[in-house]
């Protein structure tokens, strides 16, 4: 196990867990949510911003940055943290479910993909140990080993034997690791020697699968665990039984990480069912897009309503876009296509996620979570105010 | 003459002049460069940037406001600082420069000009009161007078024709502004009572019309005298000679505003030439361009040789971008088309105009001005370091 990477429980309350885990780079409290930084930089927000919304760490993405600017230069560069001048912990994903999302032409082989790029057709081979290699590269605090990412829905025989060979892949990952571990290749730099590497459990909608995954993955050994495959379009009961069963199976004393997840609600939701770390691109892509959390429902700023709207967008919002402007003048810039625009309801909606799970946090810490998961889902914030 | 606005000349070191001038919203320290906010922000800074930057004050756009989202709305709202949250000094042009730039088919006869939207086509007509009844309503601290902008060259004929007629106009602004403040019509609600108006010499490159124009719009009588219809395209030793010649002849006690110029080396050497205040595009929009301004010289920031390239920007700028990142970084953001790219590089340009203006204000404090000037020009400044 790695020596930089150690995680504590420090209470719960009910399935709901808090605790924190340590990196190289510093502390993160859990439950925690990562925004999105695909290609080194969260769209729309300096690191300052994300510093001040008290984000304590943030997600890179390998396919992104493997192929631009390139896992070697940023290896040259010292690795990922300081090529982006981030100092705060970080986790990069392995590249495979943007090789099933955005990769032009692609083969999945027991050896690996092999992929078209998106950006210029170039083709490019990532497998278990080239994902491990590439990460070792960028140097996050905690890496994600290679799974095959399945399209929903899935046969069971698919879904099966897709998970086998995610299996399969952990086991080849961990070994690549401990194989870097042990004795460093030259042209394998390892720009955080101390990273943690985690597992991910995969099966589909399928329960069976799952737990056969989580126990085949577990018996591996990682740092952390994920769940993957989800949120890919399965009815929102059925990810959510996933996320209980599956954190139920996963071992208590280590991190738990549902990938790609999710609104507010899911957020709350998988916390109730025992996960300790979230990534989404909905608060950043949603704001880019007018589309804005609040704790009053969420507001779509191009509505003419807002023209003359002197309100911020959540009066109980403490962020420097509801500080400072209001909703009509959100609306204009929304609409002048300002860059500004969405720098500001980036801020907004990141700080909205962030703070929901500072709430979720000081709730598990009070023994208050169930109240405040009660009070959260009543709450008008899943709903439209536009409708 | 306002109540609100007052210039105050503080010292001299040759022609040029460290002064300041009072608004309703503030002091600005001249001489002063104001970043341009189109459509109510700064292209890709926030306002809290700008304000950590040092700008006292930035300029609003007439003609895009006018258009969207409107100076009857921007009114409803209170005003122009109040609708966009600005609390610093602001200046608003015109409109008349972006009709001539941007609007399609446009005419324009004695009474003013009519143009169409260049975002939908609909019809206007821009008077000179139209244009104090619209900056009334934005309520900036000041406003400008409608001018005919011409191109660049035009004949002695044509020249005398337009400054004579922006003349004509130029006393009908003042008599308007007259009439709203002895008597506010109800439909121009003065959002900024105290509001000051420019007047602004024409004249193209004849040194004889343009002593005319400033001997007869000084006749009129504002709060303060601009310098337009330069930087649209002359020789730079045509300008900074018009410049020279037309400041001399403009009213020691008010401050003297080139419009739309122009490059680090304009502003000093126009200081040199007795120019208060300046405005420019330049540093924004080559920002966004990757085009960036250092103290030893411009860099294009897409050019391969920054790609590992840790050196900040600029060694001797302090400003948030050179604190925390690499070229290499600022590459790969603009290569990958980020917005932060926009930003980050938007905050170093305006840190090395505003840098610069302060370094002019202590030379002329200091009576150093003729030794600073004389180092920026001899610096590697306006020099490529790509070529």
């Amino acid at each position: 196990m790695s020596d930089g990477f150690t995680f504590t429980l420090l209470g719960t309350d009910g399935v709901a867990r808090r605790g924190e885990f340590h990196t190289p780079h510093g502390i993160v409290q859990t439950p925690a949510f990562m925004p999105v930084g695909t290609q080194g930089t969260v769209k729309a927000a300096l690191h300052r911003d994300l510093e001040e919304l008290g984000a304590e760490i943030i997600l890179g993405n390998t396919y992104h940055l493997f192929l631009r600017p390139g896992d070697e230069l940023i290896a040259r560069r010292g690795g990922l943290h300081r090529f982006i001048g981030w100092t705060r912990p970080m986790l990069t994903d392995s590249g495979g479910f943007q090789i099933f999302s955005l990769a032009e032409r692609r083969v999945i082989r027991e050896e690996g993909a092999e992929f078209q790029s998106h950006l210029d057709g170039s083709r490019h081979t990532l497998t278990p140990e080239r994902a491990v290699d590439i990460q070792s590269r960028l140097g996050a605090d905690v890496a994600m080993v290679l799974d095959e990412c399945m399209a929903y829905p899935a046969t069971r025989e698919a879904a099966a034997a897709s998970m086998e060979r995610s299996v399969r892949w952990a086991k080849r990952s961990r070994e690549r690791l401990d194989a870097l571990r042990a004795s460093p290749p030259a042209h394998v730099p390892a720009a955080n020697p101390a990273q943690a590497q985690f597992g991910i459990v995969q099966g589909g909608v399928f329960q069976d699968l799952r737990n056969d995954s989580a126990d085949a993955t577990v018996a591996i050994g990682f740092e952390g665990y994920a769940i993957g495959g989800l949120s890919v379009g399965e009815p929102t009961e059925v990810m959510y039984s996933i996320t209980e069963e599956t954190a139920r199976r996963l071992p208590v004393e280590r991190p738990r990480y549902l990938m790609g997840a999710g609104t507010p609600e899911d957020l709350v939701e998988c916390v109730a069912r025992g996960i300790d770390m979230f990534d989404c691109v909905m608060p950043t892509r949603n704001a880019r897009n007018g589309q804005l959390f609040t704790s009053q429902g969420r507001i779509n700023i191009k509505n003419a309503r807002y023209a003359e709207d002197d309100r911020p967008l959540d009066p109980e919002c403490g962020c420097y876009t509801c500080r400072h402007h209001s909703r009509a003048y959100l609306r204009h810039l929304y609409l002048a296509a300002e860059m500004t625009a969405g720098a500001l309801n980036t801020l907004h909606n990141l700080s909205f996620y962030l703070d929901t799970m500072r709430r979720i946090r000081d709730a598990i810490a009070f023994g208050t979570f169930d109240n405040f998961r009660q009070g959260f889902l009543r709450s008008a914030s899943r709903l439209s105010l536009d409708s």
